[in-house]
């Protein structure tokens, strides 16, 4: 039941990027779960990854192979996240990769390698001699729509961006998929994110942009609380629509920079919108802030509790489990009757106390929204950071509870 | 439905604390909603309060008086916290100690007052004109069960302890009550606990032992990870029992040391096992940390994950969920493949991977029993924490969700 998600289907060819597509039963039959990304010679590959240190074999090796040299492939499987696997796990990664090499005549650091699904399981290597030469097969620039359906694991709904602009007179062109419900519910919902552009952008600057897409897009979603081991976002730039980016503070480079943050955004939000069990598509913002991160300390705070998501399923504007959580979020020295707090336009809280025109019947219209903002003012500083949420339903708890079981 | 709890019946009166106890309607008609204890001169009290940096107005003025003056009163009422209620909240809380205080003879720094219940309502002062004097009139020494009942707001048990033991020859008695359910839920579930001994114990030493036993009980269990803003744990040496502590490194203090401790204990795991939808009563047990943080920090990411939690309530042994939990804790430079872990004495991962030995069929029948523990050895130092922690239910959405809608 995903909230406001429009399944997208226009998507635009990337000059320089080829998708092929293979049932390979990494795990489960009769299901697209392999999938092959080739770029073109030259083109820049930037990427941002997990966080968390139990981090999966494919995700050490991808690091590793990007520090060597530039890709040439991704391999992406579904099904299995080779994670928690140890060096046999990592030595698989390995394998796959070579497997693709060597049908593709590149090195085996010219391969990416990209895993999702359930941990702590060896990965069916049988699947990747299957799904290989199978995906190769049908390598097209217009499979992203394919593509974007193949790695889904728990997902309900397939996620992707395309947009054409012109920068400079050339037609430059975005498009992008990713995939993720909960954060790793169940052990399967990893968040993988791949956008490419036929723009020109050198590694270097490529790689700052990722990160900070990231930061404000795929670092700024939460469902409840939880890291995979496997997340990863790439960021491709083949160069092929002969857009060269060469000042990073040209009015092009603003452009594209806008634009490709657009993308981030907009597939990180698919995530949210199609998060396991959710309702309600939420923004925390949180403004006057003294440092970014006090600013993200209370808004995961408002996020991440259980009692305000709770409340939000209900569609309960229970303010003070908002002002509760805000307050044990860890600012030091917080004086709180500076804080004000509004959900859209209305305000709850007023330097600190309820707000004297805050009546009942107008928080609960806004609660009763599917998306809506709650604005949190410290009053300490000029920072401001937003990130996106949703509620804690019962059917978050089925889905959680059920699996496996 | 409460974990494997006992209601606590055999109370034993302190010497020197009487209790009163009245229905005064501050939010509700025909409950016990008002508690008064009355100490005799010369009681040490100690207490710990709320981090939220959002304390309630009586929390803000217990802690006044505290400074001031030596308590011969607590005044506490359920139904409405005082909390997020500005200026005025605060006066009204002056102004119920004034009335305890007028109608007893001693002066308002001598009272201490303590709310719970619902967050950013006026305090109806108007019970208070009615309760005080009901409560005065019935104050008992032999009144510890009907106060346990007087304290509730959500709880569905009643929650007590009580003992008596021999130190040096005399006839010691510790006898506690608390309360709690969620964290707030509805902002109404703040954690209070009152424990007394007619032991003599000098305020300083009582404090620090206060201190230390909170930080051991109270201050180690979780629900939802949601703080209130008038959680308050206050405890009381009275003295007259003839024993007094003179030397805190005595084999008499070590005595009543560890018998006030495991009065905390029980007291604090009572709340766990009345969590708010708990089918389960877990403790998380960090072993061979290398700091106190670190060990407190992988042990509540772990007991806050929702996806631990729900795997918990499904009695599904989903390891990976436990292992991503601790890998995105923030532990800095963590050797993952020093990690072990059991639950209760079946090993899960070793040395950061799936254990060989291990089977699902092993690891679902341990998450099957109502009560176990989760064991994390990190293998980087010698620090040991421990706290105790529920699943979570449809029960637990369904009462935080429900609530006020």
């Amino acid at each position: 039941m995903a909230v406001n998600f429009t399944v997208f289907e226009d998507f635009r060819p990337v000059k320089g990027v080829r998708l092929g597509i293979a049932q390979a039963a990494v795990r489960y039959q009769n299901r697209d779960d392999m999938v092959i990304l080739e770029l073109a010679p030259g083109s820049s590959v930037a990427g941002v990854f997990t966080t968390n240190s139990f981090c999966a074999a494919p995700v050490q090796l991808c690091r590793k192979h990007m520090a060597a040299a530039s890709a040439r492939y991704m391999l992406i499987n579904t099904g299995n996240a080779n994670a928690g696997t140890g060096p046999s796990g990592f030595r698989n990664a390995e394998v796959s990769c070579d497997m693709l090499a060597k049908a593709t005549g590149v090195t085996s650091q010219e391969i990416l390698p990209f895993s999702t699904g359930v941990i702590g399981e060896p990965l069916n290597m049988a699947a990747f001699e299957r799904g290989i030469p199978a995906a190769l097969e049908n390598l097209a620039e217009d499979n992203w729509a394919r593509a974007a359906k193949g790695i889904m694991t728990t997902d309900t709904l397939p996620k992707g961006y395309s947009r054409e602009i012109s920068i400079e007179g050339k037609a430059v062109t975005i498009t992008g998929i990713s995939k993720g419900a909960g954060m790793i519910m169940p052990n399967m919902a990893t968040m993988l994110g791949y956008i490419a552009t036929d723009a020109g952008v050198s590694q270097d600057l490529l790689q700052q942009w990722c990160k900070e897409f990231a930061d404000c897009s795929f670092n700024r979603i939460t469902i409840d609380g939880d890291t995979s081991t496997n997340d990863s976002c790439m960021l491709i730039a083949t160069g092929q629509s002969g857009l060269v980016i060469d000042d990073a503070n040209s009015a092009a480079a603003l452009a594209l920079y806008n634009a490709l943050k657009e993308a981030f955004q907009i597939l990180a939000q698919a995530i949210v919108r199609d998060g396991e069990g959710a309702t309600k598509f939420v923004t925390i913002q949180v403004d006057e802030a003294a440092s970014q991160k006090e600013a993200l300390d209370v808004a995961y705070t408002v996020a991440h509790s259980p009692l305000v998501k709770t409340a939000m399923f209900a569609s309960d504007a229970n303010w003070g489990r908002i002002l509760a959580a805000v307050g044990r979020s860890g600012v030091q020295n917080f004086d709180l009757d500076r804080v004000q707090i509004y959900i859209e336009d209305v305000q709850i809280v007023q330097d600190g106390g309820r707000c004297d025109s805050y009546t009942e019947a107008a928080g609960a219209a806004v609660f009763k929204q599917s998306e809506f903002t709650v604005r949190i003012i410290l009053g300490r500083g000029d920072v401001t950071e937003a990130l996106w949420t949703t509620d804690l339903s019962h059917e978050y708890v089925t889905i959680n509870a059920n699996y496996r079981s």
